[in-house]
């Protein structure tokens, strides 16, 4: 670091986020399973499985905004609405998760929707719960119907093996899999205070898939989080809403958003601690808790996307608000050139700032994904992100490559900078110079793999 | 076609324009030639330069919407505002365009601002035009400054080579040229009434750049298109803005756009015709004739993408308004799985659904291509792109693939669609089912030739 680069290159998340371990760590109130019922043509863990012990959990949820959403995505939407009484369908009450890979369950039309409902009847049946507390989630192939029978047979087996421990909930996790080279797993804690004032230790812990692209289809990005704390479903709504928003809602593999892309999570409250209510400190430790885990899990889908050889990691400082810098980090990590150019180990701040440039592209997007009033988010959409490239500075992996304070292009070691490119994750960071605002987004590099994959003859 | 595909493969642009050929031929009013300056390391040409013979002609011009807009471009802004007194800088008067490949002027600070000024006078004392008509395009590496000395002598030798006739206008073309595989042209003819009643055939040609990237930086388009019809600037902005619209920008290689992308259209008045007024029928055969020209040119752009294959046309019919059926398109070229498919041959309806999903990621863009006040946009852009899956049809080379109204997937001959897919273009056609809306969109496939190229180490 120069000392033209003071502060640039300090990570742009908040800043107090508990750290987080890649493993299961059920939370107390949850039984969890998985294992293959055939739905996959390769024989591999298809059915997962996730149930409450002990009556319905509070469940915020996040869906794809893609309009032709699927099946599984319309019905948990309806069941929340259901059990809240909220027509959005953003949070609710649920006692389980199912979870099918292989058919997405996508374009079938109304016969896909009697099958999705017919899942729900079958997990019903199998648990003794609630229809309406059913939740789904499905990725796969694109128009093809679910083989109910395998789903139903798999349910008979699967429910007498749930399990309340890191076995069920990895056993969950690995059913989640499509082509995802590795589990994916995330865990971290937080202390509040109980019912009778003693500290409780809160487990926040998910599982998830993507977003490689599934064979032979669309990406989907599946998650499950799951906490033994105790909260209003609206309440938990409020914290998982903008953490999604500083995180998954911030990555991207290909700029494809799926027709099934979900986020559950469940709190079950059976933690003891006492309700977690909203504007306190317990409010706040709990929300980092869950964005810490959405941040990490995150971080892993980008880093398994599809051909991926590196992390892409975009972190902006200096905007005017959170929300620009947002958009700033989100164009970067979309742009072909500047994915290309970090596969090939390129320090081409010309195309980082190029693609800057553009960010106004990505500000709607982000709004959105704040969760803002539509007409809100379209009238802030509607002026632009503020950039100055006499404030900008630039860094890649470290090295400081432009600073418009001093003329712009800076002198520095390429072959220096190429190396440290070549790490698992390769960090830009950029300060605007003007504000307060800070954010970041993950991404991954463009490879011929990726090509190669996604134009091999599949439908 | 079945007939359950009715009318959903006619093409989704104007069915009105006029045809074009790939050839130049240069209007009255114009010399134009252009020549290797030095400015490219690899000694082809890289100067280009049009003038009018009989004082400034009108001029309409679309720049790109990046925030860090290079020097040529706020230059060529702050020349036509000054000249037409429209702060917007859209339109006005010149006498000259002048193009420099081989360094963008981009991210250059004060000095290459300066440079740019330079440029201007080097033009102004070697033509003997005035320095705020001279317009400026500039194309190439990002950061580095401009040889002035080279473009001095480059204009020497340059402006008394000037011709007023194809040869010169091809010179101008191919020295716009950077990595693009053929140099682009296109003609068209529309016939106007003269001052004196008789009819005059009035020229309309073009000459276009990219997007093809240029090695070894960002994307750049340019194009210059010219006419020796009589108009004002104004008139000529509102026959441009909806016709770049429809074309340009629906245009798209890998989704940046560059900091340096224009589209000058000059009127030198030298035909004889009237001058053509706003709302007459004569103004409407000028706005397809420059439509026509706009649409052959993107058409080339698109197919002559770096690594591409295959021209890539979304057409869509059936949307709620144009805005919207061009938004649809957009998305669809967009779409790395959709190009990838592309590439690979592959008749994946289930990817093309998915992205038209999306559709609303492309709407603000659409927009404000079409010119809308930034906060009708906005205000346009929160609202959803209607879609309904129970009424979409897709077809794909012309094999119908879903019909969400007979239940979605259909039987087809996915052999014959796969060879279907193997020509030139690739033609993929949507229609909507929900009113009269149509447009279309340009890209082309995503190939392990454009990662290979653009990751290689070249800055």
């Amino acid at each position: 670091m120069t000392s033209t680069m003071d502060g640039i290159d300090r990570p742009a998340s908040s800043t107090d986020l508990p750290l987080v371990e890649r493993c299961a760590s059920l939370p107390a109130g949850f039984r969890a399973g998985g294992l293959a019922a055939g739905i996959k043509a390769s024989g591999r863990p298809d059915l997962a499985l996730v149930v409450t012990t002990d009556g319905p959990a509070a469940v915020a949820a996040v869906f794809t905004p893609n309009a032709f959403a699927a099946a599984p995505v319309r019905q948990s939407r309806a069941n929340l609405a259901a059990t809240s009484g909220d027509p959005r369908g953003g949070f609710g009450w649920a006692s389980a998760v199912v979870s099918t890979s292989g058919s997405a369950n996508a374009a079938t039309g109304a016969a896909g929707d009697a099958d999705q409902v017919e899942v729900g009847r079958l997990v019903a049946a199998a648990t003794g719960l609630e229809e309406p507390h059913v939740l789904h989630l499905s990725t796969g192939i694109i128009g093809t119907r679910l083989p109910l029978d395998r789903v139903e047979a798999g349910l008979a087996a699967l429910v007498p093996t749930l399990a309340a421990d890191e076995g069920g909930w990895e056993a969950a996790a690995t059913a989640l899999r499509t082509t995802d080279s590795a589990t994916k797993l995330a865990t971290t804690t937080v202390e509040l205070p109980g019912s009778d004032g003693a500290a409780r230790t809160i487990r926040v812990s998910g599982i998830a898939k993507g977003v490689g692209m599934i064979h032979p289809n669309m990406a989907t990005m599946l998650s499950i989080v799951l906490t033994d704390a105790a909260l209003e479903p609206a309440v938990l709504w409020n914290l998982l809403r903008p953490a999604a928003a500083r995180t998954w809602d911030q990555l991207s593999v290909d700029g494809d958003t799926s027709t099934n892309d979900t986020v559950f999570v469940l709190a079950s409250g059976a933690s003891g601690a006492a309700p977690v209510l909203p504007g306190t400190l317990g409010a706040a430790a709990l929300g980092a808790a869950i964005e810490a885990v959405a941040r990490d899990l995150a971080r892993q889908q980008a880093a398994d996307g599809e051909g991926a050889t590196t992390l892409i990691t975009a972190s902006v400082t200096g905007a005017t608000d959170d929300a620009e810098a947002r958009a700033v980090a989100r164009i970067i990590i979309s742009s072909s050139l500047v994915k290309a150019a970090a596969h090939g180990k390129d320090p081409n701040w010309g195309r980082i700032a190029g693609a800057a440039g553009n960010a106004r592209l990505a500000i709607a997007t982000v709004l959105e994904a704040a969760g803002l009033d539509p007409d809100e988010a379209a009238a802030r959409a509607g002026r632009p992100v503020r950039l100055d490239a006499a404030l900008l500075r630039i860094a890649i992996a470290g090295h400081p490559v432009f600073d418009g304070r001093t003329g712009g292009p800076l002198a520095f070691d390429r072959a220096a900078a190429r190396t440290a490119m070549g790490g698992p994750e390769l960090r830009i960071a950029l300060d605007l110079g003007l504000g307060d605002g800070r954010g970041e987004a993950f991404g991954c590099d463009l490879t011929e793999a990726y090509v190669i994959e996604n134009s091999e003859y599949t439908t």
